[in-house]
Protein backbone atom coordinates (compact mmCIF):
# COMPACT_ATOMS: atom_id res chain seq x y z
CA UNK A 1 0.00 0.00 0.00
CA UNK A 2 1.70 3.33 -0.88
CA UNK A 3 0.83 6.78 0.38
CA UNK A 4 -1.83 7.57 -2.04
CA UNK A 5 -3.70 3.94 -1.85
CA UNK A 6 -3.26 4.62 1.99
CA UNK A 7 -4.26 8.16 1.77
CA UNK A 8 -8.05 7.33 -0.14
CA UNK A 9 -8.27 4.06 1.88
CA UNK A 10 -8.43 6.34 4.93
CA UNK A 11 -10.98 8.89 3.30
CA UNK A 12 -13.00 6.10 2.08
CA UNK A 13 -12.71 4.12 6.13
CA UNK A 14 -13.99 7.99 7.36
CA UNK A 15 -17.00 8.41 5.03
CA UNK A 16 -18.27 4.89 6.41
CA UNK A 17 -17.36 6.25 9.76
CA UNK A 18 -19.37 9.54 9.73
CA UNK A 19 -22.07 7.30 7.75
CA UNK A 20 -22.74 5.08 10.36
CA UNK A 21 -22.46 7.55 13.13
CA UNK A 22 -25.08 9.25 11.60
CA UNK A 23 -27.05 6.74 10.53
CA UNK A 24 -26.63 5.49 14.21
CA UNK A 25 -28.15 9.31 15.43
CA UNK A 26 -31.01 9.12 13.15
CA UNK A 27 -32.00 5.36 14.11
CA UNK A 28 -32.33 6.69 17.98
CA UNK A 29 -34.88 9.29 16.28
CA UNK A 30 -36.87 7.39 14.42
CA UNK A 31 -40.64 6.74 15.56
CA UNK A 32 -40.29 2.84 15.84
CA UNK A 33 -37.25 2.65 17.10
CA UNK A 34 -37.99 -1.22 18.01
CA UNK A 35 -37.47 -1.94 14.30
CA UNK A 36 -34.31 0.07 14.17
CA UNK A 37 -32.64 -1.53 17.09
CA UNK A 38 -30.13 -4.08 14.92
CA UNK A 39 -29.18 -1.46 12.66
CA UNK A 40 -28.71 0.74 16.01
CA UNK A 41 -26.34 -2.20 17.18
CA UNK A 42 -24.53 -3.03 13.75
CA UNK A 43 -23.74 1.30 13.41
CA UNK A 44 -22.21 1.87 16.31
CA UNK A 45 -20.01 -1.37 15.21
CA UNK A 46 -19.21 -0.42 11.74
CA UNK A 47 -18.46 3.48 13.03
CA UNK A 48 -16.37 2.12 15.62
CA UNK A 49 -14.01 -0.07 13.77
CA UNK A 50 -14.18 1.95 10.21
CA UNK A 51 -12.63 4.93 13.45
CA UNK A 52 -10.46 2.66 14.83
CA UNK A 53 -8.67 1.41 11.51
CA UNK A 54 -8.48 4.59 9.87
CA UNK A 55 -6.45 5.74 13.10
CA UNK A 56 -4.54 2.50 13.10
CA UNK A 57 -3.76 3.51 9.17
CA UNK A 58 -2.56 7.32 10.23
CA UNK A 59 0.19 5.81 12.26
CA UNK A 60 0.70 3.31 9.67
CA UNK A 61 0.24 0.04 11.88
CA UNK A 62 1.92 -2.91 10.72
CA UNK A 63 -1.08 -4.55 11.16
CA UNK A 64 -2.98 -3.58 8.46
CA UNK A 65 -4.28 -6.47 7.14
CA UNK A 66 -5.65 -8.05 9.89
CA UNK A 67 -7.53 -5.23 10.95
CA UNK A 68 -9.00 -4.41 7.01
CA UNK A 69 -9.34 -7.94 7.05
CA UNK A 70 -12.03 -7.68 10.47
CA UNK A 71 -13.59 -4.39 8.86
CA UNK A 72 -14.54 -5.53 5.52
CA UNK A 73 -16.47 -8.56 7.26
CA UNK A 74 -18.09 -5.81 9.63
CA UNK A 75 -18.95 -3.31 7.10
CA UNK A 76 -20.81 -5.95 4.87
CA UNK A 77 -22.98 -7.01 7.67
CA UNK A 78 -23.85 -3.25 8.47
CA UNK A 79 -24.43 -2.69 4.83
CA UNK A 80 -26.90 -5.73 4.74
CA UNK A 81 -28.52 -4.37 7.69
CA UNK A 82 -29.04 -1.43 6.37
CA UNK A 83 -30.50 -2.22 2.99
CA UNK A 84 -33.59 -3.50 4.90
CA UNK A 85 -34.72 -0.09 5.90
CA UNK A 86 -36.37 2.61 3.71
CA UNK A 87 -34.76 5.47 5.18
CA UNK A 88 -32.58 7.56 3.20
CA UNK A 89 -30.24 7.54 6.05
CA UNK A 90 -29.93 3.71 6.23
CA UNK A 91 -29.23 3.42 2.04
CA UNK A 92 -26.72 6.08 2.43
CA UNK A 93 -24.84 4.23 4.72
CA UNK A 94 -25.16 1.10 3.25
CA UNK A 95 -24.09 2.56 0.10
CA UNK A 96 -20.88 3.79 2.15
CA UNK A 97 -20.14 0.60 3.92
CA UNK A 98 -20.11 -1.24 0.45
CA UNK A 99 -17.91 1.09 -0.71
CA UNK A 100 -15.77 0.64 2.33
CA UNK A 101 -15.86 -3.34 2.52
CA UNK A 102 -14.51 -3.53 -1.09
CA UNK A 103 -11.48 -0.95 -0.38
CA UNK A 104 -10.73 -2.92 2.54
CA UNK A 105 -10.72 -6.00 0.40
CA UNK A 106 -8.09 -4.84 -2.38
CA UNK A 107 -5.87 -4.61 0.32
CA UNK A 108 -6.33 -8.44 1.91
CA UNK A 109 -6.06 -10.35 -0.49
CA UNK B 1 -2.42 9.62 42.80
CA UNK B 2 -0.37 6.60 43.63
CA UNK B 3 -0.29 3.30 42.68
CA UNK B 4 -3.13 1.88 44.52
CA UNK B 5 -5.25 4.74 43.99
CA UNK B 6 -4.78 4.77 40.42
CA UNK B 7 -5.62 0.16 40.16
CA UNK B 8 -9.00 1.18 42.47
CA UNK B 9 -9.93 4.08 39.98
CA UNK B 10 -9.49 2.23 36.89
CA UNK B 11 -11.45 -0.70 37.94
CA UNK B 12 -13.78 1.71 38.61
CA UNK B 13 -13.95 2.97 35.83
CA UNK B 14 -14.31 -0.69 34.10
CA UNK B 15 -17.01 -1.73 36.47
CA UNK B 16 -19.01 1.52 34.92
CA UNK B 17 -18.13 0.49 31.41
CA UNK B 18 -19.47 -3.48 31.82
CA UNK B 19 -22.42 -1.92 33.55
CA UNK B 20 -22.99 0.92 30.71
CA UNK B 21 -22.02 -1.43 27.85
CA UNK B 22 -24.37 -4.24 29.63
CA UNK B 23 -27.42 -1.87 29.78
CA UNK B 24 -26.81 -0.96 26.01
CA UNK B 25 -27.43 -4.27 24.85
CA UNK B 26 -30.33 -4.73 27.76
CA UNK B 27 -32.28 -1.81 26.13
CA UNK B 28 -31.85 -2.66 22.62
CA UNK B 29 -33.84 -5.74 23.51
CA UNK B 30 -36.25 -4.51 25.45
CA UNK B 31 -40.19 -4.55 24.15
CA UNK B 32 -40.20 -0.79 24.08
CA UNK B 33 -37.46 0.52 22.42
CA UNK B 34 -38.02 4.19 21.60
CA UNK B 35 -38.28 4.77 25.31
CA UNK B 36 -34.71 3.88 26.15
CA UNK B 37 -33.39 6.15 22.95
CA UNK B 38 -31.82 8.24 25.34
CA UNK B 39 -30.58 5.26 27.47
CA UNK B 40 -28.58 3.77 24.44
CA UNK B 41 -27.28 7.01 23.64
CA UNK B 42 -26.14 7.90 26.87
CA UNK B 43 -24.98 4.32 27.81
CA UNK B 44 -22.68 4.06 24.97
CA UNK B 45 -20.99 7.77 25.38
CA UNK B 46 -20.31 6.64 29.11
CA UNK B 47 -19.02 3.35 28.15
CA UNK B 48 -16.43 4.36 25.32
CA UNK B 49 -15.67 7.51 27.60
CA UNK B 50 -15.11 5.35 31.06
CA UNK B 51 -13.26 2.64 28.81
CA UNK B 52 -10.89 5.42 26.97
CA UNK B 53 -9.92 7.01 30.70
CA UNK B 54 -8.70 3.52 32.13
CA UNK B 55 -6.42 2.91 29.15
CA UNK B 56 -5.29 6.47 29.54
CA UNK B 57 -4.74 6.23 32.86
CA UNK B 58 -3.41 2.19 32.53
CA UNK B 59 -0.59 4.32 30.31
CA UNK B 60 0.01 6.97 32.98
CA UNK B 61 -1.56 9.36 31.09
CA UNK B 62 -0.57 13.26 31.65
CA UNK B 63 -4.00 14.71 31.21
CA UNK B 64 -5.38 12.48 34.16
CA UNK B 65 -7.28 15.03 35.35
CA UNK B 66 -8.92 16.17 32.23
CA UNK B 67 -10.18 13.27 31.24
CA UNK B 68 -11.56 12.78 34.93
CA UNK B 69 -13.36 15.83 34.75
CA UNK B 70 -14.90 15.35 32.06
CA UNK B 71 -15.65 12.04 32.51
CA UNK B 72 -17.27 12.45 35.70
CA UNK B 73 -19.82 14.85 33.98
CA UNK B 74 -20.59 12.23 31.54
CA UNK B 75 -20.74 9.35 34.51
CA UNK B 76 -23.44 12.33 36.11
CA UNK B 77 -25.70 12.27 32.93
CA UNK B 78 -25.69 8.41 32.41
CA UNK B 79 -27.06 7.85 36.13
CA UNK B 80 -29.69 10.54 35.87
CA UNK B 81 -30.98 8.62 32.38
CA UNK B 82 -30.83 5.63 34.09
CA UNK B 83 -32.66 6.27 37.27
CA UNK B 84 -35.66 7.40 35.13
CA UNK B 85 -36.27 3.77 34.36
CA UNK B 86 -37.25 0.58 36.19
CA UNK B 87 -35.32 -2.33 34.46
CA UNK B 88 -32.95 -3.74 36.72
CA UNK B 89 -30.10 -3.25 34.47
CA UNK B 90 -30.67 0.38 34.40
CA UNK B 91 -30.65 0.46 38.19
CA UNK B 92 -27.50 -1.53 38.30
CA UNK B 93 -25.83 1.15 35.44
CA UNK B 94 -26.80 4.24 37.50
CA UNK B 95 -25.47 2.86 40.74
CA UNK B 96 -22.10 1.78 38.82
CA UNK B 97 -22.25 5.45 37.50
CA UNK B 98 -22.66 7.49 40.13
CA UNK B 99 -20.00 5.32 41.93
CA UNK B 100 -17.55 6.29 39.32
CA UNK B 101 -19.06 9.98 39.13
CA UNK B 102 -17.94 9.69 43.10
CA UNK B 103 -14.33 8.44 42.08
CA UNK B 104 -13.27 10.85 38.95
CA UNK B 105 -14.39 13.64 40.79
CA UNK B 106 -12.02 12.47 43.86
CA UNK B 107 -9.00 13.53 41.92
CA UNK B 108 -10.01 17.00 40.06
CA UNK B 109 -10.59 19.25 43.15
CA UNK C 1 -22.82 24.85 17.43
CA UNK C 2 -24.31 24.25 13.60
CA UNK C 3 -23.67 21.53 11.34
CA UNK C 4 -20.99 23.43 9.01
CA UNK C 5 -19.51 24.80 11.99
CA UNK C 6 -19.48 20.95 13.11
CA UNK C 7 -18.63 19.60 10.00
CA UNK C 8 -15.49 22.23 10.14
CA UNK C 9 -14.23 21.32 13.69
CA UNK C 10 -14.62 17.85 12.87
CA UNK C 11 -11.77 18.24 9.72
CA UNK C 12 -9.73 20.34 12.16
CA UNK C 13 -9.45 17.62 14.69
CA UNK C 14 -9.11 15.14 12.34
CA UNK C 15 -6.15 16.88 10.74
CA UNK C 16 -4.73 17.48 13.73
CA UNK C 17 -5.57 13.63 14.69
CA UNK C 18 -3.04 12.80 11.65
CA UNK C 19 -0.65 15.74 12.39
CA UNK C 20 0.09 13.79 15.87
CA UNK C 21 0.31 9.78 14.47
CA UNK C 22 2.69 10.89 11.76
CA UNK C 23 4.97 12.83 14.10
CA UNK C 24 4.27 9.46 16.56
CA UNK C 25 5.02 7.29 13.85
CA UNK C 26 8.15 9.69 12.37
CA UNK C 27 9.60 9.84 16.32
CA UNK C 28 10.07 6.69 16.39
CA UNK C 29 12.54 6.46 13.67
CA UNK C 30 14.80 9.22 14.12
CA UNK C 31 17.94 8.82 15.58
CA UNK C 32 17.84 9.92 18.79
CA UNK C 33 14.58 8.57 20.13
CA UNK C 34 15.19 9.12 23.72
CA UNK C 35 14.65 12.66 22.61
CA UNK C 36 11.36 12.31 21.41
CA UNK C 37 10.34 10.26 24.03
CA UNK C 38 7.54 12.99 25.47
CA UNK C 39 6.67 13.97 22.07
CA UNK C 40 6.00 10.43 21.46
CA UNK C 41 3.43 9.73 24.57
CA UNK C 42 1.70 13.33 23.77
CA UNK C 43 1.40 12.37 20.35
CA UNK C 44 -0.41 9.61 21.13
CA UNK C 45 -2.18 10.85 23.41
CA UNK C 46 -3.13 14.09 21.25
CA UNK C 47 -3.80 11.54 18.51
CA UNK C 48 -6.20 9.00 20.53
CA UNK C 49 -8.51 12.16 22.13
CA UNK C 50 -9.20 14.42 18.63
CA UNK C 51 -9.85 10.90 17.02
CA UNK C 52 -12.15 9.89 20.09
CA UNK C 53 -13.73 13.77 19.98
CA UNK C 54 -14.02 14.06 16.11
CA UNK C 55 -16.18 10.35 16.63
CA UNK C 56 -18.26 11.63 19.32
CA UNK C 57 -18.86 15.05 17.21
CA UNK C 58 -20.00 12.72 13.98
CA UNK C 59 -22.79 11.07 16.54
CA UNK C 60 -23.90 14.26 17.66
CA UNK C 61 -23.02 13.47 21.63
CA UNK C 62 -24.43 15.21 24.23
CA UNK C 63 -21.21 16.12 25.79
CA UNK C 64 -19.16 18.15 22.92
CA UNK C 65 -18.64 20.90 25.18
CA UNK C 66 -16.93 18.26 28.17
CA UNK C 67 -14.99 16.40 25.59
CA UNK C 68 -13.60 20.18 23.61
CA UNK C 69 -12.38 21.53 27.03
CA UNK C 70 -10.55 18.41 27.93
CA UNK C 71 -9.46 18.41 23.77
CA UNK C 72 -8.10 21.65 24.07
CA UNK C 73 -5.83 20.93 26.99
CA UNK C 74 -4.10 18.38 25.45
CA UNK C 75 -3.71 20.05 22.06
CA UNK C 76 -2.09 23.12 24.14
CA UNK C 77 0.03 20.51 25.61
CA UNK C 78 1.37 18.65 22.66
CA UNK C 79 2.01 21.40 21.12
CA UNK C 80 4.16 23.10 23.55
CA UNK C 81 5.73 19.82 23.26
CA UNK C 82 6.20 19.57 19.63
CA UNK C 83 7.27 23.41 19.46
CA UNK C 84 10.91 22.25 21.25
CA UNK C 85 11.74 20.29 18.14
CA UNK C 86 13.51 21.07 14.98
CA UNK C 87 12.11 18.58 13.06
CA UNK C 88 9.79 19.08 9.82
CA UNK C 89 6.74 16.42 11.26
CA UNK C 90 7.16 18.12 14.75
CA UNK C 91 6.52 21.74 13.42
CA UNK C 92 3.82 20.62 11.22
CA UNK C 93 2.36 18.88 13.86
CA UNK C 94 2.45 22.13 16.46
CA UNK C 95 0.88 24.06 13.56
CA UNK C 96 -2.10 21.39 13.44
CA UNK C 97 -1.85 21.08 17.28
CA UNK C 98 -2.53 24.99 18.13
CA UNK C 99 -5.01 25.67 15.52
CA UNK C 100 -7.22 22.67 17.10
CA UNK C 101 -6.89 23.95 20.55
CA UNK C 102 -8.07 27.29 18.78
CA UNK C 103 -11.37 25.38 17.03
CA UNK C 104 -12.16 23.75 20.99
CA UNK C 105 -12.24 26.43 22.56
CA UNK C 106 -14.33 28.69 20.61
CA UNK C 107 -17.27 26.20 21.56
CA UNK C 108 -16.05 25.98 25.47
CA UNK C 109 -16.81 29.65 26.33
CA UNK D 1 -19.40 -18.51 24.30
CA UNK D 2 -20.99 -18.40 27.39
CA UNK D 3 -21.17 -15.79 30.47
CA UNK D 4 -18.67 -17.66 32.06
CA UNK D 5 -16.29 -17.95 29.20
CA UNK D 6 -16.91 -14.21 27.98
CA UNK D 7 -15.96 -12.95 31.37
CA UNK D 8 -12.75 -14.74 31.83
CA UNK D 9 -12.01 -13.75 28.18
CA UNK D 10 -12.75 -10.18 28.57
CA UNK D 11 -10.09 -10.58 32.19
CA UNK D 12 -7.80 -11.90 30.01
CA UNK D 13 -8.08 -9.13 27.59
CA UNK D 14 -7.77 -6.66 30.02
CA UNK D 15 -4.57 -7.80 31.79
CA UNK D 16 -3.08 -7.87 28.41
CA UNK D 17 -4.31 -4.47 27.96
CA UNK D 18 -2.64 -3.66 31.18
CA UNK D 19 0.80 -4.87 31.16
CA UNK D 20 0.94 -3.58 27.48
CA UNK D 21 0.15 -0.56 28.35
CA UNK D 22 2.47 -0.60 31.62
CA UNK D 23 5.30 -1.87 29.40
CA UNK D 24 5.11 1.02 26.87
CA UNK D 25 5.25 3.79 29.61
CA UNK D 26 8.50 2.03 31.11
CA UNK D 27 9.87 1.75 27.56
CA UNK D 28 9.56 5.36 27.18
CA UNK D 29 11.67 6.24 30.31
CA UNK D 30 14.39 3.68 29.56
CA UNK D 31 18.26 4.76 29.14
CA UNK D 32 18.13 3.56 25.55
CA UNK D 33 14.71 4.40 23.67
CA UNK D 34 16.45 3.62 20.41
CA UNK D 35 16.44 0.00 21.00
CA UNK D 36 13.13 0.12 22.37
CA UNK D 37 10.97 1.70 19.24
CA UNK D 38 9.25 -1.17 17.93
CA UNK D 39 8.48 -2.50 21.24
CA UNK D 40 6.53 0.87 22.10
CA UNK D 41 5.22 0.85 19.02
CA UNK D 42 3.59 -2.71 19.33
CA UNK D 43 2.95 -2.27 22.97
CA UNK D 44 0.81 0.26 21.68
CA UNK D 45 -1.03 -1.48 19.18
CA UNK D 46 -1.77 -4.50 21.24
CA UNK D 47 -3.09 -2.24 23.89
CA UNK D 48 -5.74 -0.40 21.55
CA UNK D 49 -6.99 -3.65 20.68
CA UNK D 50 -7.23 -5.42 23.23
CA UNK D 51 -8.83 -2.54 24.82
CA UNK D 52 -11.28 -2.29 21.74
CA UNK D 53 -12.33 -6.11 21.25
CA UNK D 54 -12.69 -6.30 25.61
CA UNK D 55 -15.15 -3.58 25.08
CA UNK D 56 -17.21 -4.68 22.23
CA UNK D 57 -17.52 -8.13 24.30
CA UNK D 58 -18.76 -6.47 26.94
CA UNK D 59 -21.28 -4.89 24.61
CA UNK D 60 -21.97 -8.32 23.12
CA UNK D 61 -20.68 -7.50 19.26
CA UNK D 62 -21.52 -9.88 16.99
CA UNK D 63 -18.43 -9.67 15.30
CA UNK D 64 -16.34 -11.32 18.35
CA UNK D 65 -14.88 -13.47 15.78
CA UNK D 66 -13.51 -11.15 13.32
CA UNK D 67 -11.80 -9.41 16.55
CA UNK D 68 -10.28 -12.37 18.18
CA UNK D 69 -8.55 -13.44 15.14
CA UNK D 70 -6.93 -9.72 14.38
CA UNK D 71 -6.29 -9.99 17.98
CA UNK D 72 -3.92 -13.19 18.49
CA UNK D 73 -2.13 -11.94 15.42
CA UNK D 74 -1.30 -8.38 17.02
CA UNK D 75 -0.77 -10.50 20.44
CA UNK D 76 1.69 -13.03 19.03
CA UNK D 77 3.71 -10.16 17.11
CA UNK D 78 3.68 -8.20 20.44
CA UNK D 79 4.85 -11.28 22.42
CA UNK D 80 7.71 -11.87 19.93
CA UNK D 81 9.11 -8.18 19.97
CA UNK D 82 8.49 -8.10 23.85
CA UNK D 83 10.73 -11.57 24.23
CA UNK D 84 13.63 -9.94 22.25
CA UNK D 85 14.11 -7.53 25.52
CA UNK D 86 15.58 -8.53 29.15
CA UNK D 87 13.48 -5.47 30.67
CA UNK D 88 11.42 -7.23 33.29
CA UNK D 89 8.18 -5.19 31.82
CA UNK D 90 8.53 -6.97 28.67
CA UNK D 91 8.88 -10.32 29.66
CA UNK D 92 5.72 -10.04 31.95
CA UNK D 93 4.23 -8.18 28.76
CA UNK D 94 5.46 -11.25 27.01
CA UNK D 95 3.67 -13.70 29.19
CA UNK D 96 0.53 -11.69 28.76
CA UNK D 97 0.16 -11.25 25.12
CA UNK D 98 1.15 -15.18 24.49
CA UNK D 99 -1.94 -15.95 27.46
CA UNK D 100 -3.92 -13.73 25.80
CA UNK D 101 -3.06 -15.04 21.85
CA UNK D 102 -4.10 -18.23 22.98
CA UNK D 103 -7.27 -17.36 24.85
CA UNK D 104 -8.32 -15.36 21.49
CA UNK D 105 -7.80 -18.67 19.37
CA UNK D 106 -9.80 -20.92 21.81
CA UNK D 107 -12.60 -19.22 19.81
CA UNK D 108 -11.93 -18.60 16.44
CA UNK D 109 -11.19 -22.54 15.37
Amino acid sequence: MNMTQREELMKTLHECMEACNYCYDACLQEDDVNMMANCIRTDRECADFCGYTEQALARDTPFAEELLRACAVICRACADECRQHDHDHCKYCAEKCEKCEEACLAFTA
